[in-house]
Parts: structure tokens; C-alpha cells; sequence
């Protein structure tokens, strides 16, 4: 069902690179074509996978001057549709899944060169090996890969200390539209050569090019870490705890938030779990705090000292810290499995939000009071990343109602809402998870005229026939918010 | 000899805002027109001086609508060239050293917006006085103004812990060249929507807009330092050393390089300087680890114990740790004097590069060596900031050589040989001055194509007219080559 450009572009590939980059057949292209949540469906007459930088780039050119469009895939776990080609099939799927190298890794330089198809697992046990670790994890790490986790500036549980993926990428290499290969590999800490062109590709979606390889920073293994769960009052609490611990230490790699009651749900719903403390407290706290080989801080001796000054000064109402690597492993579980014990109890319209850390604590709160006034029998929930002031933020279905139609009538005008709340408390619609396809009309909705103007232009300038990733993350002409 | 475009542009701002953002008086004008080193020299009929971003957004969107240029300006204080308007005269200056408020600044959030006419010591006092600190500085301190820090992507002494500018701005307000404004100040440590703007105004040199204020990054106030000086033999031992401390803590804030010939010029040329150590070595560095207010660890018992055992494996040849303040900053005024002791013993030819940080021992000796076999007499130095990748790189004029023929004849030459060294190590032509005007025509022959041509669409798609600081950073057309 290839059109004819896209014949010309397959036979192309075929006929310079042999069978093996080409995918025609229809139940091996299924899968790639549904985002990994089922949500948005594409279509595809092939996927291309080449094997090298050189591959991608006659690709790109030859798809360039052949005006077909190019959806670029690594492990497909998307959030927001950003890999699913669009449904009328003009697309072909460019997939980097094959390009998974490690090509260089040196401890002493702290510098890891992975090319797109590495799979984040896959690159945290070969820095292991070396005695160094690679500081982002997320759920997905056993199938994201390094080239769309930079892609998307992907986040995770380790942010607070680590930054984004904008953080961790010291270089880039990728295909820019017209096919020529950008080589920002080299690992400069300084270069005033002009615009930041890595900076431009990392979060650009692939609406920019196409990320072929990265240079990595890397940090110490973990010597030893340190996990406490905390009971308190209220989010506001749980912040001023967080900066009284960094007032002492940079340690603290994760500071997660959970309310009481998803707490109450998660050790209902999901087998082999117990509540780490005796009490009942209206939120928690998750804390994770390190130590590096040869890092003379000890993460324990921290947050014995920090969480015991609380308790005594009756900041916070109880905690406890890890006794065992088990323990600790259970303690995530918990906070882990919020998002499937919520689940369990019906289906939530859900958001991944920002806003500046000091407003997340009241924003959390109001924002949940506001919405379950507005929308009357919905429970909201906010947890997460507090120290990152990002938090996911679940509007969940009245009990009783008809989840489907619920779902299918609400969801649009709870996300609105949610979304302006977010908007006027000066913070972002997309924290982590990217625009895709998902949030498009919701950024055109409410970007700012000056923001929405600037990417329209940098995309037009710098892919004018629009072959890289169309139709996500930014829309070309306000005509396409009818498509 | 406002020419009508000019003279409408002036009338309109006198019109609107009074006779306060207007300078005309040519004696007021003239000392803004020639860089700081005297080396460009510009020519304009007016500074317009605005005092909020309003006021600017306002001058942008009217100058654009005449078609006149806009040079902006903070302290003057270019290495490139980079604030000097063009010799034709074509062009007004809008200075932003009326926009100097720090608008807020939040200890326990640990940042602090400042408007773009904001001097950096200005702010460090600021900081200061509320028990932080911002983490930047350089010698142009008193002078240089945050705007055009940030527009600069500025380095400085304190990056190896810190980074540059583009790692310490948590958010940037911006006049886009239409007159809109960006308002990305909001401190979001997570936002996915799209290309990073801000990160697109970092280190732009103000030719894709004009940065009216910024939220900058704070750190805890330093408690205390331990400054060393150690003498050794050859680069790629110092880069081992600062691995070795490296590997225990990040309290290394500035790790620098001297060549011995450098530090016997500095103590024959600045009066009141003293050598740290006894015995003459071929390479010094000078090392400063601090601590904050509440931080366990002891900058002095970390530089203690690794100059010890340095010592005592025969890696360094001697060291030692400056008993007092009075001696740090003895030992920091040697380091500081380098450039005017260089200066005393004639011209040179001076570059500004980095490759990367494991390349930059073998890089600093062996271009040293090629450079002086290639211009027979001349002495070439490299010194700086090896932690970060990045040295001040002097070609000096042969003893007894009439030094402004010499440079008339030679500087261009002497440059293309570095820089063609720089490029074959995978490195920077300027790695924390910028373009300017200096640089471009450097950039022109040595950039990638993909980046000139990348660079070229991004300019031309935001700033189509050619109103934000034409002729600096990228030369729109290969034409201006020849002008």
C-alpha cells in the first residue's frame, strides 16, 4: 500500500543497502505502528532500519528529495503518540532500534558515545561494569533508548540531583532534514560557536533531525545509598524538609511525594506490600540519598541526622529508613505502584505538569480541591517529583459512573481545566513526557503567541518540507488544529 | 547624521517615552563606540536607553517596522567585537544599562532575577548579603552586565563546578526581533514543550533578540577555601591530579594552568609578586576547593590529603596550601597577572579554544611546539583552565621583531595555524568568548557546513529583517565574506 514516493524511497533502500534495513511485511510493521498505551494508531508501509550514521543520512536525503515523511522510533514508549506514524499512512517509520552500539566509554573521562538504538538498561550495566553509572532511569529503561530519551529530554526519579537528559548530554551526532550529518559528539565544556544546535535537537521530538548517537556524562557508581519514608502534614512540610537536607548535602538523588490515600490504594490493590510506617499521615515522602566510592558523606548518617532533628522539632510526624536493601527495594515498590493501585480504581484523565518548586506544594493542594469541586464525584491525586516541582496529577472517575462514556465525555475539559490552572501558576503542560501528539492543541491553545511563533519558525526554517516527525510537537499551520 | 529611518526611529522613542532613553550628544555617544581594547571602532547616531522590557518591546517592534538596526549593550566589555555598532553607521545602539534592578531574589529557592543592565558584582554583593552566592565571575566584573553575560553564554574561573552561563540561567525574558516578548523566566527544572527558547537566547550574541532580564541560579555562600599551588611537570600530571581529587569531592571550583616561563614573567613584571615555591618546575597549577556554610567536608583536609599522597608517589614535584587569605590571594594575583605579564614582553597573537578536557595536556604542548616551528622567534603559551578543556592560547612576537608590523603581517596567519590545530583535535575556535566580529570570518571557513547552514536558517527565520546585531556570530549571506 506504498504510494509511489514511497516505493521509489523503499526500492532505493534496497537497491544501496540490501534487504536488511527494509521491514515490508505487514505483521512484523503491526506493532510499531500503536503507541505502547494503545492509544493512538498509525499506518506505515515499511520500516527502514539502518545500522550507521552513513545509512541514515542517504536516507533522510533521498527522503527529502522524495518528499516522504520520516517517524522515527526507538523502544516506542512514548507517552504522547510521539512515535506513532500518522493514520493516513503518507509516512514511513524510521527506526534507529539497529544503531546499538556503546562505540566509546571511558571511566576517567566520565564520557560514554552510545548510539540511538542503545537501550538505557543496556548502557546503565555496561557503565556499571566500568565502575560508573549513567544518572537517569525511568520505568521504561528496559526499552527506551538512548535516542529517543534525548529526543524527548526525558526526566525520571533521579532529576533532583541529576538534572534532565539536557544535563546529561555532553554531545550529539544526528542527520539534520537535508541529510547532512551534524557532528556535536566532541565533549567540549565550552564552545561560543554560536547557537547551541545539540541543545536545539535534544527535546526537538525528531522534528529537527534524527539523533543518531550521543556523548554521555557519567557519574560514580553508588557505594551506597540510603531510603527513608517519612509521614507528614502537608506538601508544604515535605519541601521545607527537602531544603534543609540540601542546605547540608547534595546527596538526596530522589524526594517523591505520595498522598495518603494513594498510599491506602496501593497496599489494597497490589499483592506483598505493607505500610513502612504504624500511623496514618495525610502525605509521604519517599527519600533516596547516596554516596559514591570514595565519597567520604555517608547518605545514611544524613538523613538519620536530618530526619531526627524534624521529628524532635515536630516538623514531620514520623519516618523511618531503610534496614536492609530489601527494605529499601520495598519502599519504591510502593511509590512504584501508585500509578497501577490507581488504576484499579477506575480510570483517571491524567496530566504531567510543572511549576516552580517553591508554588508545587500549595498548587498541589489547591489545584486538587478545585478540581474535584469543578468536577463533582472525581477524586484528584498529585504525586511525584516534588523537588523537581513536577508532579503527575490524576483526575480520577466518580465511583459508579460509566468509565468508558465518562472518560470519552470528560477528559478533554478536565484536561482544559487542569491545564489553565497550570498555565496561570506560570508552570508547563509538559514536565516530562514531551507534546507529541497528545498535547498539540493544548500547546496551541495556550503557548504563548511569541513561543508558538518561534517554533513554527525554527521548524519551517530548518525542515521546510516537513520530513521529519510531522504532525508532532508543533503545528505549521493553525489549519491543522481542524485535522 | 541620523539617516531618516534613524531620525524617525529617535523621534518615535523621544515621542513616547521623553528625552531620558534618548542620547544624541555625540561626546556621550563616543565612548560606546570602540570595544574596550580599541580594536573595532563603530559608528552610530544614537544610544536609545530604555528602562523596562516594555520600553524595549516597544523600540524592537518600531525599529523593525523602519528597517533599523539594533546593536545592544551592556558593559562594553566584548572580546569580539561583539557590542560595537557597524563603521557605516547604519545601525543604533540600545544600551540596557537602565533595565539594573534585581527584581527578586529568594535565598531558600535559591535563585534571583536580575534585569539585563545588572553589573555581575552588583549581584554577587546582592547574593552575598543574603548568605549566597552566584557562581560566575570574571575580570570584567565591575563592568560586565548580566545581559550580555547571558547573550554570551560567559565563562569564567568557577565553571569547572559550576558550567557557564547556560547551566546557572534558570529562565530568560526576552525582546524577539518582531517586539514580542518572551516571558520564559519562570524557573521550571522541567518543561517539555518544544524547542528550548531560552536555551536558543543563551550565548546568541543578541542576534535573535535582546534579553531583558534573567533568573539566575544561587549557591550557598563559600564558608571557607583552601587555595594551593603545585609545581609539576608536564600538563597530563595535572590533569591526572585534578582526576584524583575529582574522584573524592566536587569542591573544586577552579583547577588552573601555568607554564613556568609564564610565572618567571609575571614575577620579573608585576611588582609585589612572589613565587608560592621554592624550586623552579615546567607547569604550575593553581587549585581552589571551597565549602559552604553547613558542608561537612574541609576543602583544606581534601587538598591536604591528595597533594600528600601526590607528593609522597612522586606524582608532583612540590606543593603547598596558602596558610592565609592574605596568601590566596597572592597566589590568585600571579594567576590573574599572566596576561599583563605576557603583555610586557610584547604583542601576541591571542586565541581563546578548547578541545576536549582529556585531549588538552598533549594538545597545549604539542601546539606550543608546532606553532614555534612554524613562525620561527615566536613563543607560544597555553594557559588556563584546564579542567574545563579551555586555554588562553598566546603566539607572542619574536624578540626584537617591530611588533606592529609583525601583527599587521602575521596575526591573521598565526590564527588560521592555531585554529586549524583546534579543528583537527575535534575542539572550539572560541570556546568562551563568543563570535563577535572577531571570530567570524574563522567560523565561516572552519564550520561544518550542516552548522553554518543551520545557524544561517535560524537567524534568517527569526530575525528576518536583520535588526538583532547584524554582523556579529553569523554572516547571513557568503557575500559579507568580502565586506
Amino acid at each position: 500500500m506504498a504510494n509511489a514516493s514511497q516505493k521509489a524511497l523503499i526500492d532505493f533502500v534496497r537497491d544501496r543497502f540490501g534487504e536488511r534495513p527494509v521491514v515490508t511485511n505487514v505483521d512484523d510493521i503491526a506493532p510499531w505502528l500503536v503507541d505502547w498505551r494503545g492509544r493512538y494508531h498509525g499506518a506505515a508501509p515499511a520500516i527502514l532500519q539502518p545500522d550507521s550514521t552513513e545509512q541514515v543520512a542517504t536516507i533522510v536525503g533521498k527522503a527529502g528529495e522524495l518528499g516522504v515523511p520520516l517517524v522515527p522510533q526507538g523502544g516506542n514508549t512514548s507517552m504522547v503518540g510521539g512515535a506513532t506514524p500518522p493514520a493516513d499512512g503518507s509516512a514511513v517509520i524510521l527506526s534507529l532500534r539497529r544503531m546499538n552500539r556503546i562505540r566509546s566509554l571511558s571511566a576517567e573521562d566520565n564520557l560514554a558515545i552510545a548510539e540511538a538504538g542503545v537501550i538505557l538498561q543496556t548502557l546503565h550495566e555496561t557503565a556499571e561494569a566500568s565502575g560508573r553509572r549513567f544518572p537517569l532511569t525511568l520505568g521504561a529503561r528496559g526499552s527506551a533508548t538512548i535516542g529517543g530519551l534525548v529526543s524527548t529530554n526525558a526526566g525520571g526519579t533521579q532529576v533532583l540531583r541529576h538534572g534532565t537528559m539536557r544535563g546529561l548530554v555532553a554531545g550529539v551526532e544526528a542527520v539534520l532534514p537535508d541529510g547532512a550529518v551534524h557532528d556535536g559528539l566532541a565533549a567540549l565544556k565550552k564552545d561560543n560557536r554560536g547557537y547551541d544546535l545539540n541543545q536545539l535537537l535534544i527535546g526537538a521530538e525528531g522534528t529537527l533531525g534524527f539523533i543518531t548517537a550521543a556523548t554521555l556524562r557519567l557519574v560514580p557508581a553508588i557505594a551506597r545509598r540510603a531510603v527513608a519514608w517519612v509521614g507528614l502534614d502537608h506538601p508544604r512540610t515535605a519541601l521545607k524538609l527537602l531544603r534543609e537536607i540540601e542546605a547540608r548535602s547534595d546527596a538526596v538523588e530522589s524526594f517523591e511525594i505520595i498522598p495518603g490515600d494513594s498510599l491506602a490504594l496501593v497496599l489494597s490493590a497490589i499483592p506483598d506490600t505493607r505500610a513502612p510506617l504504624a500511623g496514618e499521615y495525610p502525605w509521604h515522602v519517599l527519600i533516596e540519598a547516596v554516596g559514591g566510592e570514595g565519597d567520604p558523606n555517608d547518605p545514611r548518617a544524613l538523613l538519620e541526622s536530618v530526619l531526627a532533628e524534624a521529628l524532635e522539632a515536630g516538623t514531620i510526624a514520623d519516618a523511618v529508613i531503610a534496614a536492609s536493601e530489601a527494605q529499601a527495594t520495598a519502599f519504591w515498590k510502593l511509590r512504584d505502584s501508585l500509578s497501577e493501585a490507581e488504576r484499579s480504581a477506575g480510570p483517571a484523565v491524567q496530566h504531567d505538569i510543572s511549576v516552580p518548586v517553591a508554588d508545587m506544594p500549595d498548587f498541589m493542594v489547591d489545584a486538587a480541591k478545585r478540581a474535584e469541586a469543578r468536577f463533582p464525584g472525581t477524586h484528584a491525586t498529585a504525586f511525584g517529583h516534588l523537588g523537581d516541582g513536577n508532579v503527575h496529577f490524576h483526575v480520577r472517575a466518580p465511583q459508579g459512573s460509566q468509565w468508558d462514556q465518562w472518560y470519552a465525555q470528560e477528559a478533554e475539559t478536565i484536561s482544559r481545566f487542569v491545564n489553565d490552572m497550570v498555565v496561570a501558576a506560570g508552570g508547563s503542560i509538559s514536565a516530562e513526557h514531551g507534546i507529541g501528539q497528545m498535547k498539540l492543541r493544548e500547546l496551541e491553545r495556550l503557548g504563548s503567541p511569541a513561543r508558538l511563533a518561534t517554533l513554527r519558525a525554527v521548524k519551517s526554517a530548518l525542515d521546510p518540507r516537513n520530513i521529519c516527525n510531522p504532525g508532532k510537537l508543533v503545528a505549521l499551520a493553525p489549519a491543522s488544529r481542524d485535522t
